[in-house]
């Protein structure tokens, strides 16, 4: 029988293999990625630049020897699948050999995604980095250690800006953040952008909202961002505008593309064509919220369809599981977090009535030592009772209290419901009513 | 019309009377309270002890007056109801002006528990103490400061004691424990007593288990514990070995009081008496995970259930809610944390076929600084694949992550359910797979 052939070597790509190999560990399993890294931990980055983690080898979770030696698959690096071709059964792949066609049974179209890069003139100079691999990781902190730079400007201010905002600060370097919008991370809302964006300025951050990058000014390398009226001197640039999809291979063999752009899939990861799945960052997932496809390229959803995707290929039907948007971020000595619906005109176009409600609480018994403020935003449809989403910002107690929610969201529970759910109270860790519950709850009188 | 009368001002009291209140200000509720605090903090006061917290009135909520004044409730301090008469629809109070008759349109019996006096040699000498209440808090606190006692006994290893060593060893005296049972905080398993065991020993606390204390040796002042065969010198004895109900005022109005020995009441906090509600440590209440009635005698359920009746006296009939046991502990640097039924013969009583796993996690991403190392017990129901309940121990991260399983047993989620949900990630407050994750789909394997 022909292999599971899996394009690309990261989370989606190496759990799937992982995950057929133990189940079917007398099969075939053969991986092909064009670098030289496999399973690497992108979010890590951000912390390798800011020196918290010390050498890139820590963001590695498994080697490629690994991989082989002890999960006994066919991993290939260095080489790149070309073209697919769903009729025949095979993909074309170059290599340091040269070219191959290898059929498969079942394939996994893993490709992943890639930073945007703007088309700004001067994106090509020394010193302009964006941060999508291990290697651009390196490049930026050989660039700081030996290039020295004073100032930095972040394009972006996005979770990817934000942190990297942070790590150039412990460098003791003046950083510039601009962002095209009103407000850095959008997808968290006002309220959580709002408190960050105070943050950012209590830590020294240079704040330019509502401002459009034009161009990048130097000869060699980078000495200046110029955004239409004004040039900021810098010495090293970051562009963090967002990812997109690496769709080329999978459109070019006629594979669907949802509306989002990226790959369509089943609840089982299964691509227009058949025998042919995708996950990770160049797929869809269904929303748990709004049961619509969406796009959120995070690590976790990339495992968990992987391991799903690996579990059914190997005869065992799994579904990818739904995706609730959950995400947290630390930006300096802030924590923000969110899950679900929050923006009230997404809620109305998925045909919900959102009503929202903002509390303040208190993370821990409001006299115990270190309770620090927490903003909790909670979205609710008015027709139906049920919790849509929710953001969350605070010094402490922050990341996992979403978590709450997002469970809450999968479960579809109501505001009521979760107004009433027995949640750990003990004065260092919470106030008796968890201010998710008082979120839960003044949403509820609001939805009366 | 005739009032609401309610019995007790602590946290379901006085929750019942704010909710009802608000609902229906043009109402008049009267609480008898047979002390001089109300909706006082009782969880607070080992930190009080400990120095953590400043002032006792850091502890008081809302002050008597502000519950008077702000909140127009007719409270009566030190006023105790001596007789209820639910056919009358009236009870019998004694307070400082004489004894009187009150009538009601309503009642709620929120007279709270007592700490369990064990029927020792010795319980009534000086220094020996229960914590109880706020002023047997203040008495600790200064025994401590003025008798300067050197060596401290604590009896009891449940989550009291355990908070009362850490508060005692804050004070640089040596402390010994005694628990009776084979291990410390039995209702949490023995994953987490083992891993509280070794902390309390790091932490310098001697511990006596399988230990039973015979009585207390003193003439005037506790001098010594006899634990039968050894007298440890001891200069200080807190005694925690639980709390009971006070249900005497109840039960000797017929009222009916359920297996547990707490008052048997129904979704909404009826009693068996018409116009007869009960909440808090008094009553039973409904287990999420075994339908049973349940007694569990924290502020949550009493704040909840005090709210929720408040309403249905006002003419809005709402359930008070079910318990999941959800609870947390602080034990020096480790918490501790548990929700549902985690006891394999519990759950087998419940008419489940109860299957556990126990995994170790990372808290936060394996390279980012200030990981540690988490311990979770989860236990599954193989009929229905349901998750039943779940332990945490560690030194980072536990506490409300435990809310994320508590949520899932509300739902009755199942462990696969559980383990292909979306939770947060982000190096800095969890790896890729959430522990919680984890656990869920380690139990989901071996529960398939």
């Amino acid at each position: 029988m022909d292999p599971i052939v899996i394009v690309g070597g990261d989370a989606a790509g190496m759990s799937a293999a992982s995950k057929f190999k133990r189940e079917r560990p007398e099969r075939e399993v053969v991986v092909f990625e064009r670098g030289e890294y496999v399973s690497y931990a992108a979010c890590g980055m951000p912390y390798y630049v800011k020196g918290a983690v010390d050498s890139l080898d820590d963001l590695v979770t498994v080697t490629p020897e690994a991989f082989v030696e002890e999960r006994g698959i066919d991993l290939r690096l260095h080489h790149e699948v070309v073209e697919l071709r769903p009729d025949k059964h095979e993909v074309v792949v170059e290599g340091p050999e040269g070219r191959l066609t290898q059929p498969y049974d079942q394939l996994l179209v893993a490709t992943g995604a890639h930073a945007v890069v703007p088309p700004f003139e001067g994106m090509d100079l020394d010193g302009v980095f964006t941060m999508h691999s291990l290697p651009e990781a390196d490049a930026v902190r050989d660039y700081l250690a030996f290039e020295e730079p004073e100032t930095v400007g972040v394009v972006g201010g996005g979770y990817i800006g934000i942190e990297m905002a942070e790590a150039f600060r412990e460098h003791d370097v003046e950083v510039h953040v601009f962002e095209m919008l009103p407000h850095v991370m959008a997808p968290f809302g006002e309220t959580v952008a709002e408190a960050v964006e105070e943050e950012l300025r209590r830590q020294g951050v240079h704040l330019h909202l509502d401002t459009a990058v034009e161009r990048f000014v130097g000869d060699d390398s980078v000495t200046g961002i110029d955004v239409g009226g004004a040039v900021y001197d810098v010495e090293l640039a970051l562009v963090g505008v967002g990812v997109a999809p690496n769709t080329d291979l999978a459109a070019s063999a006629g594979i669907e593309l949802g509306e989002t752009g990226a790959v369509a899939t089943d609840e089982y990861g299964r691509t227009s064509r058949s025998g042919v799945f995708a996950a990770g960052d160049v797929a869809e997932a269904r929303h748990a919220v709004t049961g619509e496809p969406d796009h959120v390229p995070l690590a976790l959803t990339a495992n968990r369809a992987g391991r799903a995707i690996g579990q059914t290929m190997a005869g065992d039907e799994t579904p990818v599981g739904e995706i609730a948007g959950t995400a947290v971020v630390k930006a300096f000595d802030l924590t923000a977090a969110r899950t679900g619906v929050i923006d009230e005109e997404q809620a109305r176009g998925a045909g919900f009535d959102p009503v929202s409600v903002t509390i303040t609480a208190s993370s821990r018994a409001h006299y115990y030592p270190g309770a620090e403020e927490l903003t909790i935003t909670m979205l609710g449809d008015r027709v139906s009772g049920r919790v849509l989403g929710a953001t969350m910002v605070g010094r402490e107690g922050v990341a996992k209290r979403i978590d709450t929610v997002a469970v809450a969201l999968h479960e579809g529970a109501t505001a009521e419901e979760l107004s009433y759910y027995d949640l750990a109270y003990a004065p260092p860790f919470s106030p008796v009513w968890d201010p998710v519950l008082t979120a839960a709850k003044v949403l509820d009188g609001k939805l009366g």
